[in-house]
């Protein structure tokens, strides 16, 4: 797969993740993919997005940057959202908080079989 | 500038921090360097660089994961060294921890115009 499909495919995925398209995941996502470098599987992983949405109710995923190769892709993705209660440990409380998460996606096939994320937590903690 | 010399300048420019060549640094960081949004320059990049060793006398950067196209380059930074006291607002006095850094650089003219870094916190913070 070049580049160019690479780049449309994951845009297509995350409108997926925006309109909360749970059932048409697996179109982007392989059964056996890696969160973290741990198996979490499709379920899982659809399982954590939708928590995500369960605890974040206005939670939209932005890119900001893209940079893609034949099999990999990273993105720098920007929230501005307001998350219910706490948010990775922290007493959000229903604030609104901006942060970003940079995150490279390995792909097989189409699909995306591992996720190596990193959010900006301390961006958090520095607007409480 | 291709991807291949991209990536061939950004391992250079990885092997010159691990040997903390700082005099050097400004072949491949722009004298405009932005860092996370925040114009630092090039004297405050290599003062933010020079106080990362100070304070983690054993670190070494590893690259996991690197992805590029013709101005933008993606890496996964690998990191596992005992930071001296406090890191990123954690106790770590001295405890040997590994995390991870996503960040994103955008290259004009051959060298580094802006970097977008997220370290991963939790990650330290599950460990301590």
């Amino acid at each position: 797969m070049d580049k160019t499909d690479l780049t449309a495919l994951y845009r297509e995925y995350i409108a997926c993740l925006n309109r909360q398209d749970w059932s048409a995941l697996g179109r982007w996502v392989d059964e056996d993919v890696r969160y973290n470098g741990r198996r979490v599987g499709l379920s899982g992983y659809r399982a954590m997005l939708e928590k995500d949405f369960r605890e974040i109710p206005d939670l939209q995923f932005h890119v900001h940057l893209l940079v893609a190769d034949a099999s990999t892709l990273a993105s720098r993705l920007d929230f501005a959202c307001t998350p219910a209660g706490e948010f990775m440990g922290l007493p959000v409380e229903g604030r609104r908080v901006t942060f970003s998460e940079n995150v490279f996606y390995e792909f097989q096939d189409g699909r995306i079989r591992a996720v190596w994320s990193v959010i900006d937590k301390a961006a958090i903690e520095a607007q409480l």
